[in-house]
């Protein structure tokens, strides 16, 4: 770190990017806020909702000039913008600490594994559990992260300064940082992110296909509604988490598949017993887990900005 | 109808049975609400919310002093409570008006169908899409169907009077009435609540029975907590409603399944063309019915008590 206040660089100025910048300075974690977009509207935009206080006309340009830089784009996009920091940092480039927000760890690990370990060492892989049915950066708000969690998977290799400095800045935002091995991250958000929206996105797509399909969403209501909502989300990120992320959630859509034909057989034979302790079992996981999920949302930081 | 103020009725005293009962006397529809519950406590408390005028103390005395009975149990009580109803007329007692509300229509047009005609034809199956994460009387709102859907499905004997009857009952709610036949009913059912059930029961008793549930559940956030929400649905009812409408809910779960096996085959070959094509025309769809949703739950009636 090259000052007791950073300057903060975003690359890729959306919802999360445009938040995480809102909440550093917020904190006072950071002094400055640069941002970078390959699209110069969102720059525009970013720069007149004071979201950051200016933006660099390159990712080259915006690696010289802060002291740690958020990769704040989907999945693909990410491998690409990391990759090309290790070629810059390669070609002899001071590299700042770096970190992420992407979904899958995996591919970007992979990736600081074949670069050469002086600029690899300073790559915090890192993903907030947070998000929100809106997008871009005129959505971004300072308190996006505030009570959420942060999960980072640091490579063996990983520095521990980098590793300080990232947490340290997640912390400023609000959210409580947890660790897990890389495979672990991705296994984990395949069963709790990913295969949920690959059944919502399959069920609607089937739905929407089958003759009845106008009575079909006539007759559907709040519940339905809830249990779909995920699949509004972007097609195109949800394409590329789907194939970055692709053995662990075939795994667990096939596990998944297996625990349906079960229970198509207990309906098939008529066991209500069966039914009835899966349908219990599920509805106590589900009841505890929201229990859970309420109390730390009205938990809320004692201080920030520390 | 024996007045222009009929007595109602009400077998089950639930949210729903409930919620009609103050809907059918605030709407001026009916003169007087009766109610009857299998449990003592429930039918005190509805008296003591004024939920109902009185109770009586046998579905038979409940059918003798009213003119028009909605059975309001889940599926499988309102099997065993229709054919208590038809066996009574089959002993002389003269019927009232029969409808009912639960989420499966074959069973109970079934018998029907095997009952005598004289009293088969007063019975007018029915369902309102609408309910409530809250359940029992203490949850009854007048307005509960307000703006919300009712499917009728009267079978070819079913008498004018009844069906008229049944109509006016709904719309006083302020309910929008469908009619469609049993078995469309229970097809477009099992696909649009019924299959979202079990796949949400499913999903998360797999994820509860996996080695890392408490990671799993740990970094689950606001998507899956809409998406497992129809999870903590009552399993006794969901039981029921399952092995009521087996047939058409296997068939939804082998058309379900197949198109997974579809998307993870995509999956597996890398073909995010293919992804991206089911993720955008599910997208399409299910923006589109969120949008009608929310329209129709805007609309409010004109006028009430009509």
């Amino acid at each position: 770190m090259t000052s007791s206040q950073p300057t903060l660089g975003v690359a890729g100025l959306g919802l999360i990017g445009g938040s995480l910048a809102l909440a550093a300075r917020s904190s006072g974690y950071a002094g400055r806020c640069l941002g970078w977009d390959q699209d110069d509207e969102v720059q525009q935009r970013a720069r007149n909702l004071r979201v950051v206080d200016d933006c660099c006309t390159s990712l080259a340009e915006l690696a010289r000039n802060c002291d740690i830089l958020v990769i704040a784009t989907p999945t693909r996009a990410a491998e690409r913008l990391l990759q090309r920091l290790f070629d810059l940092a390669g070609e002899g480039m001071a590299s700042p600490i770096i970190t992420d927000v992407a979904s899958v760890k995996g591919p970007l690990c992979a990736l600081a594994e074949k670069a050469p370990a002086s600029v690899a060492r300073r790559f915090v892989p890192g993903h907030p559990i947070a998000g929100s049915e809106r997008s871009g950066v005129a959505a971004a708000r300072g308190d996006l992260f505030l009570a959420h969690r942060v999960i980072l998977t640091p490579l063996p290799t990983t520095d521990e300064t980098a590793m300080a400095a990232v947490r340290e800045l997640w912390e400023a935002a609000g959210a409580t940082i947890f660790e897990l091995a890389v495979d672990e991250h991705d296994a984990v958000l395949a069963r709790t992110s990913h295969l949920p929206h690959a059944l919502a996105f399959s069920l609607v797509d089937t739905l929407a296909r089958t003759e009845r399909s106008s009575d079909i969403f006539r007759f559907a209501a709040g519940g339905f509604r809830d249990f779909t909502r995920i699949a509004s989300g972007d097609p195109v990120m949800w394409r590329d988490i789907s194939l970055a992320n692709a053995e662990a959630l075939m795994e667990a859509i096939d596990d998944f598949t297996a625990d349906l034909a079960t229970l198509r057989d207990a309906i098939e034979r008529g066991d209500g017993e069966a039914l009835e302790d899966t349908f219990r079992a599920a509805k106590a996981a589900r009841d505890e887990f929201a229990t859970d999920l309420s109390a730390r949302q009205r938990r809320k930081p004692v201080k920030r900005g520390q």
